[in-house]
């Protein structure tokens, strides 16, 4: 619902509240300057129980000292007040602009009203609520069955720019109507946000505020999942495959971005070290204005993966690969190549560029997108 | 001279003759996806006499496999051909466009021509041929008296993109006719560039070729330099500050650059953090973008100082001041702050920004540029 936060009329806030008896979990920025409501959440969450997330977007609530966290606290105790909980039991969630203080007021007025609206199918409109630079909402779900009970998933992300990995690089909730228990949706929510948030890219940028959390409702009341079963593997796929879902979503409308890249890393001696390839391909901005320009200069490419600072990488190994173009060939100029089946591939709006090192077998992906000139635009004008 | 190396008609070769007896120190790229001009250098340097440079601007001969390095060993034999040395007393250099094959036969038809060409005072029409995306030549002089004798120290440099630290990075050539010993320009070089190209930053990438190569004659035959002198702490003083002058010159034509920024971190518990809090302000791209707009978001820059990593920083005792203007103070909004001095600051063409993590007592500072439109469209169209 509106709560007028910025100048705008738009839903900039939303209130999610949960069924007792719960599992949730969650994964916090890992940037030292968190934000006043990460400090929190991640409080009230090593509480125990959660019944509640607030999320306000336009205002980040970040770099606002004494004063934020009392705002933060604020809040929880308005939510807490208006679903009859504990203060303790709400998660607060801010994104936007960083060191401005909340319009506190403007919340405590929305937060009553936003208790009065709660209806049990708001996902796509709680996706709008906390749209930034966004140009879309998004959403992800899944649904599959488990013991023979029907199974939900959905899931909504924000984000667009300061996107790197080290969790949590945006905000997203994940929940299931699945009875998880508290610890294996602890483990859970550590792995999908590997496999998804951990491994997309916008801009090197990691923000103060983010958080993935994982939401296990239990009210679709099939029996616990059991690590034994095939259901159990099934459902942890399916939560996994929401969450690489949303991350994809998040660097598709990546600030500018007119591309989606998928980089692969192949034949590495470890996954760490394919990863550091990937992102160090994935992040150049070198790199990345030339996907923009559709220009396939692979150059670049070998610049990058030199620059990963791999010990004893024989450039000699390496190949990469164009989407099925071989480009480089024993860390040269592949014999076959030409220029224009490079172009081809590169002025695709997807496309996966391919690293095999040679020297192992490890294999990781990660997902970016183009460098443009709205990239520098949108970040040029975006407090104004 | 001109090599046609690419479709121009610019000089793009440059030979340099150094004296019989000089002592000749050099630091190289350390992406692994080095050069086979640096590879070849890096191994005739090892051997220990050098007599010649040859640079060569428009082809990097970089992933260019055996024949690159078969290439740059013809080079420096027609070289050696025509100045009567040997092969193993050249130093090859290239910078431009990876993974193309160098245009051998016009550098050997180039290369006699250019030895006839030798000229005692060419550093201007030198610091002109190595250029590439470089939108001046960049040279930096200095004379001082040790032991009596006129000492002269002449620098020419060479790069816009591709910048980061760990060197080498970029093309640098200093030369002095004072007498040091090699062990002492050893040592200078490699101080000289952690002073210099090792904290300048345009975009983060690192090139595969470059290199910062400092020269001693000793042709004004003054006594070689004695560290108990106080001529030897003014030598190698002004031989930093060539340095410096030439990194700074890379920063201030940076691609698409319109700003020069100091990045200034103070309170630092050691060096190497506030080396680490600097360059991650100074090479985030929503800073960078923000300095283009004239926006002082401090937001962000409080964003980069928590993503530098630096374990258990009390973010409430960090401090930031836009030249003398204060804008955090404790960790948020600074009370006496107010936009339109921000404003005015980030207005400026250069300016400091200084952070103040207030925790030790060491310092470090950083040279940056900011992030604009035609850096994207530089990079997008370099090859075309």
């Amino acid at each position: 619902m509106p709560a007028h936060i910025k100048n705008w009329s738009r839903d900039d806030l939303l209130l999610v509240a949960i069924d007792e008896g719960s599992s949730v979990s969650a994964t916090f920025t890992q940037n030292t300057f968190c934000a006043a409501p990460v400090t929190v959440a991640k409080e009230h969450i090593a509480s125990g129980s959660v019944r509640a997330l607030l999320v306000n977007a336009g205002n980040a609530n970040a770099a606002t000292g004494e004063r934020g966290i009392a705002d933060a606290r604020a809040c929880c105790r308005a939510v807490a007040a208006s679903l009859g909980i504990e203060s303790s039991e709400v998660l607060p969630f801010s994104t936007g602009v960083i060191g401005e203080h909340l319009p506190l007021q403007r919340l405590l007025d929305a937060i009553p009203q936003a208790a009065d609206r709660l209806c049990s199918n708001g996902w796509g409109q709680a996706a709008k609520a906390i749209m930034t630079t966004d140009t879309a909402p998004k959403t992800a779900t899944r649904e599959l069955e488990v013991a023979g009970e029907r199974v939900r998933i959905v899931g909504i992300a924000k984000g667009a720019g300061m996107i790197q990995p080290n969790m949590a690089t945006m905000l997203a909730y994940v929940a299931t109507d699945a009875a998880i228990e508290q610890s294996l949706l602890n483990d859970w929510v550590q792995e999908a946000v590997a496999a998804s948030f951990n491994r997309i890219s916008v801009d090197g940028d990691t923000s103060t505020n983010d958080a993935c959390v994982l939401i296990a409702t239990g009210a679709s009341a099939p029996p616990s999942a059991n690590p034994q079963d095939d259901d159990y593997a099934r459902l942890k796929a399916a939560i996994i495959a929401v969450h690489i879902e949303l991350a994809q979503a998040i660097v598709r409308d990546g600030e500018g971005a007119t591309k989606f890249v998928t980089v692969q890393v192949t034949g590495a001696a470890s996954s760490e070290e394919a990863l550091k390839v990937a992102f160090e391909v994935g992040e150049s901005p070198l790199v990345k204005t030339a996907l923009y320009a559709s220009d396939p200069n692979w150059g670049r490419l070998v610049m990058a993966v030199g620059n990963a600072g791999i010990e004893g990488l024989d450039t000699g190994g390496v190949n990469i690969y164009l989407d099925d173009v071989q480009v480089v060939e024993a860390g040269g100029r592949a014999a076959g190549y030409r220029e224009e089946l490079g172009e081809a591939v590169f002025s695709k709006p997807e496309f996966t560029i391919t690293v095999d090192l040679g020297r192992g077998d490890s294999r990781e992906h990660i997902w970016t997108c183009d460098f443009s000139h709205d990239y520098v635009t949108i970040n040029a004008e975006y407090r104004t």
